[in-house]
């Protein structure tokens, strides 16, 4: 990593680059976008922003270059299988602009686990690895991810993205953590609006959201999330947030967070 | 809509742009994308990109601007509650230039909803519309959407959502259909790849797609979309894969497709 390690409250961002047209057509509800974001927050880095483009190359190289500029670390899915669709490879050295061909370490890697007569033309597609980058391991079927400057290429299958992600890990950056109280209450999102926006004005270190449900069977309510890297400051808020709620006359619940 | 009526086989372009910290954080699994692109799919209208940005008027205003300059259409999902973070509509007249204030319609739709004692403060922010918008029905929860030139500004509850594209429905335009095939085979993806390269070469009127899944019982395999406006071209490629898979000694399973 190019910046200096930021544990004294420096926050990181990140965002997410999703690659594939199965996930535009509607046919795949991509999940690594949310997986990504559980995984970055628990390590302190700020997900900011997430886009999905197709198989294009020019689309790839685009969306990888505004974001790679834009934020401090970059993570992609899908798109470094062995069929002609993927082409994510090709497009980060493209956005790079550097050459690609066969990574020794991948090839070998992927010759070993198909041996010699199945490694086909296409399977070796999964060994081309833009110069430069560094492998990510793949502990579920081999093929490698790889890491370019701030950016970090994964699979797309869940299982294979998630065991990726587990790998890097040691190596990613560690942010201030981000503490979050989420607080359940059976009242109408507009009945609590007013003080919310008040606390929110009076907790300027914090971030408050506030997410109405509706339950099939019946029953509605709001969750009110307080998320900040101040533990006092989140504690603050969702103790002025609880009593909001009882000077109402409803009840509120701890949903999750840690916060005193 | 500015753009004449595309029946004759044009395509129609559209993007996804979900607003709202917490898909960011990881709380809440984002559906709305996939829903919007599966709408749209049925109507020939193609989804080209999606992006996720937060609860920031800044990210919110160059998003936007962004997608509606680059696609015929463009979705947007969340934001337009009643509370502190619900900046959406904002976020859109600003984007737009436009002042934004109360709709009357709105206002009254809303007055009546919640009666004139209940009908608070952050309640009427529901009612502020850029000028210029048209009202999109919310058979749900009444608070409605706006439609302002090609932006469709649509609730982040998910059943807010379908209930709103559902009332646009008629009024938006109509694309030529996708004809859309998905063939199952328990084959690696490795082993189908350089075929089916072959005949995505020949049959450049179709979009051909491979995702290969692992099952945790055990058993792997892959799916195999084609896709396309030329329905002949489809079947061809289809049929194509299937012999394709045959003469490989596997059996190709037709999992969704009338194509003959």
């Amino acid at each position: 990593m190019d910046k200096p390690d930021p544990k004294n409250g420096e926050s990181w961002t990140a965002a997410m680059l999703v690659i594939g047209d199965e996930i535009l057509s509607g046919r795949t509800q991509d999940s690594n976008t949310a997986y990504v974001a559980r995984f970055l927050a628990a390590r302190g880095i700020d997900l900011k922003e997430a886009r999905v483009v197709g198989d294009e190359e020019g689309a790839i190289v685009a969306a990888l270059n505004a974001l790679r500029g834009a934020y401090d670390v970059v993570f992609t899915t899908g798109g470094i299988g062995p069929t002609h669709d993927d082409i994510t490879a090709d497009g980060v050295a493209a956005a790079f602009g550097v050459p690609i061909g066969y990574h020794p370490q991948a090839y070998a890697l992927l010759e070993a686990r198909y041996g010699r007569d199945d490694f086909n033309e296409m399977r070796r597609r999964m060994a081309r690895i833009p110069q430069g980058a560094e492998l990510i391991a793949n502990s579920v079927s081999v093929a490698p991810g790889f890491h370019i400057g701030n950016v970090f290429v994964l699979a797309g299958v869940p299982a294979i993205a998630r065991a990726m992600l587990e790998a890097l890990a040691p190596t990613l950056p560690q942010g201030a953590p981000v503490h979050a109280v989420t607080i359940g209450v059976e009242l109408a999102e507009g009945a609590v609006a007013a003080g919310l926006a008040a606390i929110q004005k009076a907790h300027p270190g914090t971030a408050i959201g506030s997410y109405p449900y509706y339950r099939e069977a019946g029953g509605f309510g709001v969750q009110l999330v307080v998320r900040g890297r101040d533990g006092a400051a989140v504690a603050a808020a969702a103790h002025a947030i609880e009593a909001h709620v009882r000077a109402l006359g409803a009840v509120p619940a701890r949903l999750t967070g840690s916060i005193p």
